[in-house]
């Protein structure tokens, strides 16, 4: 198929040099862009008043959490967990994670998002939802075994279970990665197999790290040494790794993590919701370090809209540090999009000749998105989710003027509403 | 006229319960909320799998600003200013800021304000627009003297004149307010003229009050008090006053703007994109403060969405103080409803029988607000401005299914357009 999006503003490259210009994409890779195109396609877009960007990419969430969406709020963290979320998630069988996924996807592709790494269980329902609906998925089943010896066979078993599942469901668009939970959740034994099986099978990892003070403290306790130092005295840590949070580093953390090419995924709303802590995000970026950007599961943001956690990004930073300057609209741009990419190690994340074609756009001729004078500054600063129109992900159109092509998202909305309402 | 909304989700009283029910209005106010009202209505709404709220008011905005969306960002304050905002504030004709308010009306309008509070100049054009576009206003000529008496008697004039123009205007939906700008930019003689006229006039006043550290600096040095402390000295503090920011407030301060009755109206997005600080909400609070939302003007925040601003205030003060349980969705949404009511001395902010019809229509056939379970957390954690489909003043109907109905809303977009073009 070849599309042809024309005239638009163009977000371009890895720069984010604004052009008007038109973008055509063959295959599932973008072909030319420049003016007044004058090519044949199958399916031409018209983008005046538009901007074409590339997709957004969410490199954390837990996507069938949106089944918790609203359950609770405002709450302590362990009462959080241990009354409510827990109890939930103890219910939720396959069937509901494949709806929860899929809703959460739906989501996902209408507010721009056009590839999501993701870690919860029942995964191969993640990976079914994420093929039908056509985004690009990067799926770990979430391993945790406290240092029981059983449980972590059982663990491992479920990984490799999803594993061969998706080597079995061969897309071009669905990946494995590998998700031990965290330092103080895994034992070094599974956190020492997963490294050797990253190496062996070359597929990537995602963890969670230094999210709350007390996970460092227990870390400390046990380990005598911070997470990232017991991670990296493992060989744990090489750029293949991808690692959520990172509230609570030192320097010394820093300083490693940036040697061993370690990429971060912020999640500033998740951070604040859960009083967990603010990011050292001006440390790390001068340290070299790639951030990323995620939003965490609907349970503790409560949307997936990655427009919305770019202003959170930039807002959060500033008043932290009493520094307008910090956290710059095109800095935090590139979070969401090209920093994403590289952790991914996918060849998206901007537009220009032959990349992925992983592309949205966004609707401008609305009132919050005028007068058109930056166009970065209005997309972090102004824009939201429901702002993006069109959803092309790997070169096939997912979502055209606010309609999802792939999915019933009707069905889905009442289905997941009758799942919840049993369950609850 | 009158209107029936059927079947919503209606967030009922100040109470905030959510029931069931339609929504019967006479002329601009609400007659009726409950289970099947059969009335027949000049307009029937039909609001199954919608819910109906109070409309959101936006306590302290400067509405023009908008002609100054993503002019510039990321910038230290000072040079923002003096670069950037004041260049292009003096190029501001009466006819620029007429359409600039329009296209911020339009705005508030279409993401769910129904009443806002303005300071800005040329304020003639504020009130036309406003008139026309069917919104209600409370607006304010921002007077600075710099202890100047030349200007500050040409201050005392334009404010004399927009009071003489809102009078004559004779509309039920637009109100004059005192604008003193603040304690750091007027002089003692200023505000005491204020405080007279006021309480003359039965006119209610807005100013800005502690919003940088730097500013209550430069007062401390001059009058060797903080800024509280010298107004309520100069006999300005009554409950007639909704000042805006209150971001560096001692303990002695709080207890005196409890006392005299004041309403402090935050604005997270603009304190946290300028650096300015985290404003003390809990202790406020505590104290029993009046606490209201506004967005603050759209170069500093960059929209005017009300929605947005309720989940900032709630993960600002989570992160600030890493406590999950602060600033809970129940106590936000009320700052940005009844609590603006409150301050403005206006009978809404809430919906039951007898008050002031200013509701707003939510649609939650949305991925992102699925399923519903907890209508208000939906609402302040996941929603956004645009997710408001309908929106009711004073009985009225101003925008239906996202259409606004009094205002020519391409024309405006084309025309702010043409202006900030022509200007920059």
């Amino acid at each position: 198929m070849s599309i042809l999006i024309k005239n638009g503003y163009v977000i371009y490259g890895e720069n984010l040099d604004v052009i008007r210009a038109d973008v055509y994409i063959e295959g599932n890779r973008i072909s030319k862009v420049g003016k007044n195109l004058n090519i044949g396609a199958d399916y031409v877009i018209d983008a005046r008043g538009k901007v074409i960007s590339p997709g957004f990419i969410n490199a954390h969430t837990h996507s069938p959490m949106v089944l918790l969406r609203g359950l609770a709020d405002d709450l302590p963290l362990m009462e959080w967990l241990q009354s409510y979320v827990w109890p939930m998630e103890r219910k939720l069988k396959p069937e509901h994670i494949y709806w929860g996924a899929l809703l959460g996807i739906i989501e996902m592709i209408k507010s721009g998002t056009t590839a999501f790494v993701d870690m919860y269980f029942h995964m191969e329902g993640v990976a079914k939802a994420s093929e039908e609906a056509g985004i690009r998925a990067y799926l770990s089943y979430g391993m945790v075994d406290l240092g029981d010896e059983e449980k972590r066979n059982a663990e491992i078993k479920e990984t490799l279970k999803l594993l061969e599942f998706i080597e079995k469901l061969d897309s071009s668009r669905i990946e494995f990665f590998f998700g031990p939970h965290a330092p103080y959740t895994c034992s070094p034994e599974l956190l020492k197999w997963v490294r050797e099986k990253a190496d062996e099978s070359k597929k990537r990892i995602t963890i969670h790290i230094n999210e709350t003070k007390d996970e460092v403290k227990q870390i400390k306790e046990k380990y005598g040494k911070t997470p990232v130092e017991f991670l990296d005295e493992l060989g744990f840590l090489k750029s293949d790794v991808t690692a959520a949070h990172g509230v609570w580093l030192t320097d010394r953390e820093i300083e490693i993590l940036a040697k061993k090419g370690v990429t971060i995924v912020h999640n500033p709303a998740s951070n604040m919701k859960l009083g967990s802590g603010v990011m050292p995000l001006e440390k790390l970026l001068r340290a070299g370090v790639n951030i990323a950007l995620g939003t965490d599961g609907a349970a503790s943001n409560n949307n997936l809209d990655m427009i919305e956690e770019m202003k959170l990004v930039s807002l959060l930073h500033k008043v932290h540090n009493l520094n307008p300057t910090l956290a710059d609209a095109r800095t935090v741009f590139k979070m969401a999009t090209q920093n994403g990419a590289k952790a991914l190690n996918l060849d998206a994340g901007a537009i220009k000749e032959g990349a992925l074609a992983d592309i949205v756009v966004i609707d401008f001729n609305k009132p919050h998105l005028r007068p058109i004078t930056n166009i970065i500054s209005h997309i972090v600063y102004s824009a939201n989710g429901n702002d993006v129109e069109t959803t092309i992900i790997d070169g096939e159109i997912v979502m055209l003027d606010g309609e999802v092509l792939t999915i019933d998202e009707e069905k889905a909305l009442d289905k997941v509403q009758k799942i919840v309402d049993e369950l609850r």
